[in-house]
């Protein structure tokens, strides 16, 4: 399954129109039919997501592993949860995360709302033993009580759903348009340097793009099921398996234990990629350059040559994007008394 | 000493005037000639203090502990800094701290200028092992370099010291107004109820205020000095001693080492106190009307009864002000590498 090959040969072929793959970045994500956005869902969502007392000692938030001041990860090789424990993959971006089609590395979650809610639980991330215990938690402060009836006025209580779909309607405004790429693709020629341009063909040459596709550079227009699912390495054998712990992490086959999903993936997005080291699922890989080596090698069987590199790594840094200016959310609070006990 | 019951004989004096030593809190705090505030100096300051870059593994920054989406505070009864680890007292509110005269629970620094950049190389807190190192990472981060520059032309280069005067300047906009207790001293009688104006004179009447006076209710407008700070217990041997462990840690004696200052403490202060649960240094009582029936017998050796509770309850709840609105920082961001290292 040599897709990038291919790829190369189909793209011979129709050479005058290499960009036809690419597209800008829409100003606005997919929304739902069930989770509308209204602005005081997203204040709810924005106030959940840096919110701390949604893990078990009240030291972790979403933001604390998804930093929306910064590129939407924590600069780790693997997250950090509560106890100080360290996760077994790295953070994803939660910019423009809401143009997946599935989340997680592994996709196990078929839509940010359900994603959302996983880490509140995990015992190495948020902590907290269960769901219950989270809404439990969220009930004790009155001013989630009332903003949950506002936003959700169906229910009279806050419920674990709602709270992941308010946390994912913030998501869904974590957007970075306009990058270097996207104006590019709109038509502003000088938005991307000679080197970016010759980056931008190279990687379609040589068949990267037949997985870093869509809008997100990320398979994102794939439809949930198998076809999401890349394997990495797709030439095992290379020195960077052994040298970069590729392999030992199965992936999806975590998730569905079919031998096919062995070493499989989601692909991960290129956007804002040049700012969001270090690489792949396990961090291990430090630079931008050096996860453009080993690309080429496990999935493509190149070598590439430096020249090739620097203008890859060029071409990657036009894919950040502007980043919106955010207010602070205010988190409501209790008086007399704290949520987090101490452990 | 019993400074409480000497002053309960002063104010006996001066029945007629007994708001006079209350004071609302200014709009804005006092600033060192030596650190004026600028805008551009108090956005590099909340970047500063928003940055988990600042941090050994890059898991906490200022703001994990004083959370200013917040109390100010973390919540808890001891900080938690990298790996998990504890601190030994609990994180004093950031809100308002610009009004006090010296600065942490036992007075160790004398300005905001010096705290801020303790906890930078506190093992146990944000964990870098020097100064130095702070500031290479710092640059590392052109945008950060720029910054410096341009907020310090004279200094070529970030120094320790000018990330202090930073961070500062931004804490010197972290200040909650408008409290119902200011809108009171103001000439809004109706600001607060019959129940928090009984409080206020029975905080007065009692000699709590003694030592919490001044705009920030925390003995503020001392110098710097011995008379900073106060003995807690004031009386010892009551049943609270062992039940909150009060006397183990020694206060300012760990810093000075005269017997004389053995269990002695910085004031804290009383604004935002209904809200910044758990309570004292090592923030083992859980309620803040618990915590005002130990402070009454270990201060004041007086078993208030239960309506006396309650009504300086209702007061300190009156002291909770209003929070502004606050923009989040975009930390600059390093592109092809990440400056925290896995350890």
């Amino acid at each position: 399954m040599h897709l990038g090959k291919l790829s190369l040969g189909l793209l011979a072929l129709t050479s005058l129109s290499v960009f036809a793959e690419f597209k800008p970045l829409p100003d606005r994500a997919p929304v739902p039919a069930d989770n509308p956005q209204t602005p005081a869902k997203i204040e709810l969502g924005k106030m959940l997501y840096h919110d701390p007392r949604l893990s078990m000692d009240g030291t972790v938030s979403c933001n604390s592993c998804h930093n929306v001041m910064s590129h939407g990860g924590d600069g780790r090789p693997v997250g950090v949860g509560i106890h100080g424990q360290r996760g077994g993959r790295g953070s994803p971006t939660v910019w423009n995360a809401a143009f997946h089609s599935v989340q997680f590395w592994d996709g196990r979650a078929a839509s940010l709302e359900e994603q959302a809610i996983g880490p509140l639980v995990n015992s190495v991330e948020m902590g907290l033993t269960s769901h219950d215990l989270v809404i439990e938690r969220i009930r004790q402060i009155p001013g989630y009580v009332a903003a949950f009836k506002k936003v959700f006025p169906k229910d009279k209580i806050p419920t674990i759903a709602n709270a992941g779909k308010a946390i994912a309607s913030y998501e869904r405004t974590l957007i970075t348009p306009n990058s270097p790429f996207d104006r590019y693709l709109r038509g502003q020629k000088k938005a991307l340097s000679a080197q970016q341009v010759r980056g931008m063909k190279l990687v379609q040459e040589i068949g990267c793009t037949s997985c870093h596709d869509g809008v997100n550079l990320a398979g994102d227009d794939l439809k949930m099921g198998e076809g999401n699912y890349k394997p990495f390495p797709q030439i095992p054998g290379s020195k960077y398996d052994k040298m970069y712990d590729i392999t030992s992490d199965l992936g999806r086959y975590e998730v569905t234990k079919k031998d096919d999903d062995k070493n499989h993936w989601r692909v991960p997005t290129w956007r804002n990629v040049a700012i969001t080291a270090p690489y792949f699922h396990n961090g291990k890989v430090k630079t931008l350059d050096e996860a453009v080596r080993v690309m080429a090698k496990t999935q493509l069987d190149m070598d590439l040559k430096e020249d090739q590199v620097s203008d890859i790594v060029a071409f990657l840094n036009a894919l950040t994007g502007e980043f919106p200016k955010q207010t602070m959310p205010m988190l409501p609070m209790t008086t007399n008394m704290t949520v987090t006990p101490d452990p």
